[in-house]
């Protein structure tokens, strides 16, 4: 079949390549009010008060990996995406599709780490499914997580950033991508990066009591960059990143010029980002760094008028440079 | 690896290898009040009004099977997961596994199908997520539903049958199961029997509205043998089914017959198991029979009061004999 009619691994990626499916399959069937918004959870009007929905599936290849595995990515994954809506994640599900043959103590092991991390969010796992695939017919256990947030502050989108606001990140950017990578065992890294895999919800709820937050978002598939893109097009502003300020540690800044990887475009798992006022970005990091999470808080950029749905990095040289919508993923099967 | 110490097959099939691969793994570590009810949907404490809360992963082969497709299925079970409980289902999530090389013809196709029966039984496409592996990391595609029903009137559990009740089904029996059998080419049946895979949602209402309802449930994996077996023991009581009063269209028995297969244990996608007091059985199946899926509507049999948990079948030449829970399923990936 011609590789333009089917789907390819790249479409997975979280950049423009995803989009272009959601935009070219998804949208034009399901389309609804609650589902066009796109943002990383679904509002849904509930008597009473408001409610936030999302769902995720995970597919990590390897399911362990240094500082985490695949049951604390799902269930951190899912509390996130509630969290970057302004919602308090309470439920979530856990539908495991196993392939034959894979060992009771790695489940028994992942489910452990899946209620650790739960306990940690503060969120009860209510509904869970089981179902078995053949040998070859799934690569060990895929999970999916469907999560219930409420919403009793008003909910953030990713199109309430304006001119003048502070880009703010709570932690250093890129470990996970490469966690999984060094994990895989193809290249043969001695020394193994741990992800930053980690349930941001109450970092992000200590940040919206003190400051009005105008938008936020967790950096995941396709990094730093493909949020940023995200919410300069749906905010319709522009947003301009200072590469001086970007917080890298020095083992993800020595794999990334190893391995060719630019690591605004690395995959994190506990990385969020936050537009605030420029007069509240002080009180909002040193509000993070309270947190074990925000440790690393760095303030990275500014949102400017023009060019509107751009984000572009000013270089240590003092040179500009655009930063694009990935179109795929540098990395698949990263989360 | 020792047998004993990894996933099989059977584990995926609804049966006791479920319930013990649920209760020797998934239970001890993530009990609480809200799962360990094990009903078909959570229900959820929520201020206002209750929630209830489910989830299902969809793995059947091939996606498209005669009267449906993984995307029909994928929206009917979530739905009847939450109507069985007593729900209203109004949100659902749809979590997309696809391997590369997936058509986009087949996607869209499967997208639609997903539309449609979300319209049929009224409830809205909340959220969404996509991810793709590669080849041969999975078969084709999987599909995971969960759902948010609002529950306004009592909730309906698996525990609440009592010596004395009718035992009520809307359909036939066993054409789910048959349908992806013979859909497999490698039977070679020239007759496809068509699967009955439909939202119960507002047959369930219907009921409901007019007779009280002690226990209802769909019967998917394992058939109805699993359902009612779960209900016995949930209920603590006796479950006697008439062989004579099982309702079994022409095709399926033939197919039956030639396959070995009893169709007390093949898998519905349309079929829901009533618990009423005798007094109401006769209402009950009219209500069900001014329904498209109730047109068939049968009493099937009775509860007793003993032999506690246990399922019996009268036979049509007036011998008992005991309809034991199901260890695996006779057919894996049906759902």
């Amino acid at each position: 079949m011609p590789e333009n009619k089917v789907v390819r691994l790249a479409h997975g990626g979280g950049g423009s390549m995803t989009q272009q499916l959601i935009e070219k399959i998804f949208l034009p069937v399901f389309g609804n009010s609650v589902l066009n918004r796109l943002d990383d959870s679904a509002f849904i009007p509930w008597p009473g008060t408001g409610l936030a929905f999302t769902t995720d599936s995970f597919v990590v290849k390897p399911v362990f990996f240094p500082g985490g595995d695949i049951g604390r990515l799902a269930v951190c994954g899912t509390v996130n995406d509630l969290a970057a809506s302004g919602a308090e994640p309470k439920y979530i599900s856990a539908g495991f599709i196993i392939e034959e043959g894979f060992p009771f103590d790695d489940l028994r092991r992942i489910a452990v780490s899946m209620k650790e991390a739960a306990e940690e969010a503060g969120v009860c796992v209510a509904a869970g499914d089981t179902k078995v695939v053949g040998k070859g017919q799934c690569d060990g256990l895929f999970i999916n997580t469907s999560g219930i947030g409420l919403v009793e502050k008003e909910p953030v989108t990713g199109s309430g950033a304006v001119p003048g606001d502070a880009v703010l990140v709570n932690a250093s950017l890129g470990r996970h991508g490469l966690a999984v990578v060094t994990a895989r065992d193809e290249l043969g890294f001695s020394d193994r990066i741990s992800s930053d895999v980690a349930p941001l919800n109450r970092l992000a709820s200590s940040v919206r009591a003190e400051c009005r937050v105008h938008a936020m978002r967790d950096a995941t598939r396709g990094g730093i960059a493909a949020v940023l893109n995200e919410i300069a097009v749906q905010s319709g502003a522009a947003i301009e990143l200072k590469e001086s300020l970007i917080p890298l540690d020095e083992d993800v800044k020595a794999a990334c010029a190893l391995l060719g990887f630019d690591p605004l475009y690395v995959a994190n798992e506990g990385v969020m980002a936050f537009f605030v006022a420029e007069n509240e970005a002080e009180k909002a990091l040193a509000v993070m760094k309270k947190n074990v999470y925000g440790r690393s808080a760095a303030r990275i950029g500014s949102v400017l008028e023009a060019p509107r749905g751009r984000v572009t990095l000013k270089t240590i040289l003092g040179s500009h440079r655009i930063v694009d919508m990935p179109s795929g993923e540098q990395l698949p099967r990263i989360c």
